[in-house]
C-alpha cells in the first residue's frame, strides 16, 4: 500500500495501537495515541506518558516541530479543553501548531470537556472530523469510559479450564492446565492492568505468584487486591468488602479479576464482569474443580446474547478467547 | 487452476470426499472413494454402494466404460483382492478395465487383502503408488481401521457445553445451550453414525429425539444402544453393560456418544474415545451439571498430550471443535 492510499480509519487504528504503550501506566489519565500526519507521511506519534503527562497530542506535537503545520492529527480521544496546573489544554496546542485536520476516535466523556475540545478546534479553522473507528477507539479507552459513566474500573474476568470446564483436580493441583504461551500472555495482560483482585482462597494459594514475570516489566505489576468479607488487607494489598466497592479504587480504571471460583461467580451475579479472558488447554479433567459457581441463572433463555466473541488465538495448544458483554 | 496442474494429493482429497457419502451406509464394508483421471480429466467417479457393494472402484469403473483404459485410479483403500459371491476383486476389474496407473490412500488392513491387492495390480504392470494424502484417507476410514486393529468400533464422543463447561442448569435444564446451526450439525454427524449410544438418564430424556431431523436425512438416522447395567434394552434399542462391551456391535463401525455425564466419563476413563466433539456456545451458567464425572485422572501431567484439534468452526454463535485422540 503506496503511504497516500491509507484511510482515516487506517490512521485512526495506529494510533490506537500507541495508546496501548501507555494502557495501565497513565492513571489518572486514560491513555491516548496520536499520529501526526503530512502528505502522507508521519511526522510525529505520541502516547499519554507515565503519570499521566504529557498527553499524547503534546508528545506528538514536540516530535513533529515545524513538521506539524498544515498535518493532520489523529487522535483516538477528542483533545481536552481545560487548562491544568500540569500544562496547557491539548486544543489550544494543536491550534498553535499549526495543525489542518483533527480527527478523533471518540468524543471525551468527561464533562470538562465532551464536545469542547472538537468545538475549539472547530471555531479556529481547523477541520474536524470525529467517531473514526470509534468502536476500537473506545474500546481502547474501554476503563476510562466505564469509570467516566459506571463509576467503577471495566473488569476482566480471567479463567484458565479444561476443555471441560475444570480449573484445578479434586485435590486442587492446577499446575499446570495451559502452557508457557498462555501463561505468558496472562503476564502480558496483567501488565495492561492497574489493579488485580482475587479472593482468600487463590491469595493463600497464590499470592506471590500474582506479578508480572516477564523480563523488563516485573514494574508493571498490578496492584493487589483481596475481596474479603472481613475487609482486613495484608501488607501491600487492598481489601474490599464486595465487588460492587471496586468504584472505591481510586486511579484504577482496569481491573482484572483471577480467582477463584466464587469470587468469578460475585463478579458475575453482580453483572460486573466487562469482559472474559478465557485459556482453554486441550486436555480433560473430569471431576474437578468447577470454573464458576453460583452466578444467579436461573433460566437457561436469560444466559444467551450477553458475550459477543470480539477475540481468538491460538497460544501453543491452547486457545485464548475475549468475550465482551453486550450491554 | 488448470486441470493437468492438481496434484496426486489433490486428487486423493476428492476421492475421500466421495467416500464420505458412503459413510455409515456401506456396512459391512467400509465406505471409499475412487476417482478415474485421463488427460486431466475425470472420466468416472464411485463410492461404496448401500449395503457394501457395488465397490467404490466398480463403480466408477462402469461410469467410465472405455475411458477407463489408461486412466490413473485414485482410491482411498487398497482395490481387494479377494473374490467374494458378491462380485469380483477390484484388483482384477482394475487389470481388466486397462487402467495405467492406481493411486491407493492406505493399504487395507484386512489381512484376505493387505498388500495383496496392489501387488496384483504391479504384477499385471500397473504403475502402483500407496500412501497419498495418507493421513486424511485413514480418517475417512476410521471406523473400519479401528475395527481391524482394536475391534471396536471408533469411538466419536459428542459434547455440548457453556463456556464455563456446563451441559445444563441444576434442575437439568439444557434447551437450549447451542443454537439452531450447532444442533443440526449435530443431526449430520448422526447420520455418518452407524449407532449412538446414550445412557438411561439421557434415554428416559431424550430418547424420541435421539434420531436424524433433517428433512431427506431421516432413514440415516442410526442404531440405538443403551449403556446400562441391567442389560435389558427397550424395543428398538441394543443394551450394552459396560463401554467395553461395543465390540460386539456388529456392523457399527462409527459409534457416537451423546450422554450423560456418567456415560462419557466411563468411556473415557476406559480410553474408548477416540474423537471428541464439542460444540460451545457464549453462554455461562455457573453452578449446573457438569460435561463430565470421574474419569480416573490422578496427575495433571497425565491429562496432556492426549488430543489434538483437528478441525474448528463458527456455527452462528457456538464453536464446534473436533480433537483426535493421539495415540
Amino acid at each position: 500500500m503506496s503511504p497516500g492510499t491509507r484511510s482515516d480509519a487506517d490512521w485512526m487504528h495506529a494510533a490506537i495501537a500507541l495508546a496501548l504503550r501507555g494502557r495501565a501506566l497513565s492513571s489518572p489519565n486514560p491513555s491516548v495515541g496520536c499520529i501526526l500526519v503530512r502528505q502522507g507521511r508521519v511526522v510525529g506519534r505520541g502516547w499519554t506518558a507515565m503519570g499521566g503527562r504529557p498527553h499524547a497530542e503534546a508528545m506528538a506535537l514536540t516530535a513533529a516541530g515545524e513538521a506539524a503545520r498544515g498535518a493532520t492529527a489523529f487522535v483516538t480521544l477528542e483533545p481536552c479543553a481545560h487548562d491544568s496546573q500540569r500544562g496547557p489544554a491539548c486544543a489550544d496546542l494543536l491550534v498553535a501548531a499549526g495543525v489542518a485536520r483533527v480527527v478523533i476516535g471518540t468524543l471525551d466523556p468527561d464533562p470538562r470537556t465532551n464536545g469542547e475540545g472538537a468545538a475549539r478546534l472547530a471555531s479556529a479553522g481547523i477541520a474536524v472530523e470525529t467517531g473514526i473507528a470509534e468502536p476500537a477507539a473506545r474500546a481502547s479507552l474501554a476503563g476510562f469510559i466505564t469509570r467516566q459513566t459506571l463509576g467503577r474500573p471495566f473488569v476482566t474476568l480471567k479463567l484458565a479450564t479444561s476443555l471441560d470446564g475444570r480449573i484445578a483436580l479434586a485435590d486442587g493441583s492446577s499446575q499446570w492446565i495451559t502452557g508457557a504461551q498462555a501463561r505468558a500472555h496472562t503476564h502480558v495482560e496483567r501488565a495492561h492492568h492497574d489493579a488485580i483482585l482475587v479472593g482468600g482462597g487463590t491469595y493463600r494459594a497464590d499470592a506471590p505468584r500474582l506479578d508480572v514475570r516477564l523480563a523488563g516489566l516485573e514494574i508493571r505489576s498490578p496492584r493487589r487486591v483481596l475481596l474479603s468479607r472481613m475487609g482486613d488487607a495484608p501488607a501491600g494489598w487492598t481489601a474490599l468488602a464486595s465487588p460492587g466497592d471496586i468504584g472505591s479504587l481510586d486511579g484504577v480504571d482496569w481491573l482484572m479479576v483471577e480467582g477463584g471460583t466464587e469470587v468469578a461467580a460475585a463478579f458475575l451475579a453482580a453483572d460486573s464482569v466487562d469482559r472474559l479472558l478465557l485459556y482453554r488447554a486441550p486436555v480433560l479433567i473430569g471431576s474437578g474443580k468447577a470454573a464458576l459457581g453460583d452466578i444467579g441463572l436461573d433460566r437457561l433463555a436469560d444466559a444467551h446474547g450477553r458475550w459477543r466473541l470480539t477475540d481468538t488465538r491460538l497460544l501453543g495448544n491452547d486457545r485464548m478467547e475475549s468475550y465482551q458483554r453486550i450491554r
